[in-house]
């Protein structure tokens, strides 16, 4: 049985995840293996009650700790019932965002203490760490253009600056943890994309 | 005007905390002093959200991780939307349960790793720490047989062994921080029960 490859995909908004998401699905299938495509927050029962708590305007009071921990909350339940048992199984697990979104949003983006971000972050995620996280870069002008052309959400609402603190944040991972994060250009047609994402995960099939 | 003061009632199930919670409100507001009395998982909307998904049946497959990270972000929402302001006006903040609770059921009963439930605890609180912590301390074998008399929950449930790791766990925390934590023996009339509590605090009405 081939080793389960747990593979997250992160980026600031506009960068064009989902899209390569769906890409990355049909491309790692045609490999012979199970795919498990994955969202956060969300992916189980318990985290889509979650999501809706995070996600509902009547919240609005919410401060950002109790937040913050209803994030690792989702994550900890999609972490222990669905990414451990498709790993268990040898699947290839493909997640849009995990931990690396709380960092790059929470202690980039919003200037939380990154040190307790972290701690956060090894909680919710079980002490469980991507073989290899991709993190699709493109200019901040750009993906802050395309992500706001159909109008604002409350995340792309933060603005440009927000975004160009986001990228830094991923950069530094990637400085940080060369071997786990790959950034990879997200600029150019959506095929050659996927084919330079397919590149940077190349030696994970060998099993 | 006043200084703000923490409480934190604690105990093993039976211990009389709910009664005593009462008594010591109106103790406490005898004295003149703006009393806020509040139990845990709850006390605002979005907590009590959250303790609808702690509480309710469908919710079986929860995973411990999650349900700690719940817990905590209930309690970080009480802590900065309720505690916090009622402390800063100079209230007296009676809370039925706190983190203590989340020690001596988590890591004392249900034996999760101590340093991990401690490491929540800090960030669910938002690093606030109660001013005295009162444990209502009771033979567990009285206490099992008073909580289990009307049919026994979630928590009761787990037997006699669990409540007494319960214990062991409340006196650990006395035993490591005796400025904070004080035991007060549970037995007997409930006046004098409140009499012995409002000893413990005496000196913190001194502001």
């Amino acid at each position: 049985m081939a080793r389960g490859v747990f593979i997250t995909l992160e980026g600031a908004d506009g960068c064009g995840k989902s899209t390569q998401a769906s890409l990355l699905e049909a491309a790692i299938s045609a490999k012979g293996r199970e795919v498990v495509r994955l969202r956060e927050p969300g992916g189980t029962a318990i985290s889509e009650k979650i999501r809706g708590l995070l996600l509902d305007p009547a919240n609005a009071e919410m401060v950002p700790e109790c937040e913050l921990l209803l994030y690792e909350a989702s994550r900890a339940q999609l972490t222990r019932q669905v990414i451990e048992p498709a790993l268990a199984r040898g699947a290839a697990v493909l997640c849009d965002r995990y931990y690396d979104s709380t960092y790059a949003y929470q202690a980039g983006g919003r200037g939380l203490d990154e040190t307790l971000v972290r701690q956060f972050n090894v909680l919710g995620s079980c002490g469980r760490v991507p073989d290899r996280t991709i993190v699709l870069d493109l200019d901040p002008a750009l993906g802050y253009a395309r992500a706001t052309a159909g109008g604002a959400d409350r995340m792309e609402a933060e603005g440009l600056a927000f975004q160009e603190r986001v990228r830094n944040a991923y950069l530094r991972l990637a400085a940080e943890e060369p071997a786990r994060v790959r950034v990879v250009d997200a600029s150019g047609e959506k095929n050659e994309v996927t084919a330079r994402i397919m590149a940077a995960l190349e030696d994970l099939w060998v099993s």
